[in-house]
């Protein structure tokens, strides 16, 4: 087999891989609360409207906008108080023209109501009336019905990898399942006649295991279950039998051993002799990497990795993460902060840092911060933005079309 | 205590809790297989010489380099093969002038040769001798003892979170258990009244519970090991009671709950009751997130949370999290991908993708890459990194200068 040597660039070997590879993602419920970074399996839609009530977002009056039209200081609006809203209680009150109702921050808006005058607005007259110093608009300090979310609405996509304020999200519509795919199983093996364990003794001339734990660090952080097999002796009948238990249990096979061209040789034979269509590519078109072996054993991926430490970090990032993300069926890109332009003026105040929630856009080749508003009472601010933007201390905002930094969430 | 309404910047709120609170970093001996993103609580030095005998790093001959100067195709050298090194062993070889030995990559160069010819550049005379058809310079193909890591160098830092290839690193030294920072324990208490556990149905009025497990979330990816206390009413025993609690038995106390004046005077005071200094900060130069409660109370940070759920986040990120990093004693910079100028040219050839390991300087107000040489053997040029910069496969080199990719490890 070892005139069979093609060297192709990372891209064609990943179609390779991908025409002869249909990831199928297992998927199990779990605890909403538990599935931090697991990946959703299904769409999901909101089986609510998010408040289902509408909310005060003040202390302060629930009012007839209407009635506080024109209102001032100086000609105050004169309201009959007719009750208090109990926070967490259905309030009964029915505001008619010229009453007013008590209301707490996160309380009901009660009936009749279009609009909340802040405290600090009003001026208590006796214990049953107030004076509106200042007029509200219809809608002004109330989270409407479904403003956060409606009833119906796409929540997240099949492939979304769930961080804290998804948690948040889900769990404010009560759902306290999600179907997530499950991390697929990464056999690890290791070859080497010089290669001892970790925790032996070395004798001279030998070394000890590092890329089994590397890899098994690198299959974590991408989602994986690592599973370690072991250090196989570089003898034909001991690979074989590794590499079918392996093929046998496991999801995606990855060998890691000598470099030698003996061991490549016995490795490209044993994954050949896998299953079909065997060995895709033998050899990589990149440094550090170049003796990469990227094949498919009946439906499931099979590499051989560089021997080294460094290739084999490269190139576990660049083929086998994003068969364990494949097999996770995860789309969302990888956690980093980015560069992009933002997408309008954003106004700020010298002497206050303004922490802006965006969302990321490509346009015409450049990516566009857009700023995601919503009330911060609103948890799908943050579950529809990508990331923040920090106008610092002293800056007096930020003008449209400039380059600021995103911090991915 | 509703007059005592200090309002700070997020650096001098960070000051502040600085100079009443010193962090105490408990720590606890773990397996090194098991520490991944485990913070080190000791600095570590280097055990051995790493290798601890010169390997070859190709398929060939060791040879007196000097037995092969001037030696070319036209003009072989040739030399007398006296044995074979075979792999994980000690060789007994030793080398005279005019001698070779076989040996594979990874293997042991034996005594008196000081450099390795690729067998590709000799040609078998008969089973005792070969023709050398390329000259070797002295060192060449050979990785020397404790090229890299020696005996006594400095592995990593205290405070350094361990990565794969860090995991990788020590192991290659025998380093089998490592002292960690602990996780510090962080209590989540939410309040108000109209707030239920995700699990309940809600009546008009009610909401679900959000803060607690975004919250936790966060905790969970900053390090910490989040404790959640449930749903307190808004009642000042009820609320004292739990945070009495949670201060004895976590390192962190995070309250969480409703936004009105009535209740941000009751966790004020709550906060204030709870140990010495008490109140830093009651209201932060931050939008989102003003109504925030930065204290101290007998060396435990406390922080009041504004109840919605993006200042919440906002804030979290701002004060909590780096408090649980400080409680980690972790040093590290987050993960991420940042932009800087290479520190020197890179060739590279068109048609193949380089990856090149790069640590980052601040020079000058300028974030530097500088690339780290060293063979791809080594696993210390990955623990030595900060990132890596790719060199794209059309790409012919970027310059000295260049602003580049760095993607952080």
């Amino acid at each position: 087999m070892s005139e069979f040597f093609t060297v192709v660039t990372p891209p064609d070997a990943w179609n390779l891989l991908s025409q002869h590879f249909t990831p199928h993602v297992r998927t199990e419920q779990i605890s909403t609360m538990d599935a931090l970074d697991r990946v959703l399996a299904a769409p999901l839609v909101s089986p609510q409207d998010l408040p289902e009530f509408p909310r005060s977002t003040v202390d302060g009056y629930a009012v007839n906008a209407a009635d506080t039209y024109g209102a001032s200081s100086s000609l105050p609006a004169f309201l009959a108080v007719i009750g208090e809203v109990a926070m967490g209680r259905m309030s009964d009150l029915q505001l008619g023209v010229g009453e007013a109702a008590l209301v707490h921050t996160g309380g009901m808006v009660p009936a009749g109501a279009t609009g909340v005058v802040m405290v600090e607005n009003t001026q208590a007259v006796d214990a049953a009336s107030i004076e509106v110093l200042k007029a509200v608009a219809d809608g002004e300090n109330v989270i409407q019905i479904g403003e956060d979310i409606r009833i119906g609405d796409p929540i997240l996509a099949a492939g979304h990898s769930l961080r804290p304020q998804d948690i948040g999200g889900l769990l404010a519509l009560g759902i306290t399942r999600v179907e997530v795919a499950v991390p697929p199983r990464v056999a690890i093996i290791s070859s080497g006649d010089e290669v001892v364990a970790p925790d032996q003794p070395v004798a001279p001339g030998q070394v000890r295991d590092i890329n089994s734990y590397t890899l098994a660090g690198l299959t974590k952080r991408a989602g994986g279950q690592p599973i370690l097999y072991g250090i196989v002796p570089d003898q034909r009948e001991a690979l074989e039998a590794a590499a079918a238990k392996a093929h046998s249990e496991a999801d995606i096979i990855v060998l890691s051993a000598g470099s030698s061209v003996s061991y490549r040789d016995l490795s490209v034979d044993v994954i050949a002799g896998l299953g079909a269509p065997g060995v895709l590519a033998h050899g990589l078109s990149v440094r550090p990497g170049k003796p990469t072996i990227v094949a498919v054993a009946d439906d499931k991926p099979v590499f051989g990795l560089p021997g080294n430490p460094v290739s084999a970090m490269v190139i576990f990032d660049l083929v086998v993460t994003p068969t364990i993300r494949a097999l996770l069926g995860a789309t969302d890109r990888p956690k980093q902060q980015v560069q992009a332009r933002l997408a309008r003026n954003i106004a700020s105040t010298a002497g206050r840092e303004d922490y802006v929630q965006v969302r990321l856009e490509e346009r015409d080749g450049d990516m566009w911060a857009v700023p995601v508003f919503g009330k911060s009472n609103l948890i799908y601010t943050l579950v529809h933005a990508d990331g923040t933007v920090k106008i610092d201390l002293n800056a007096n905002g930020v003008r449209e079309g400039a380059w600021v930094t995103v911090f991915l969430h």
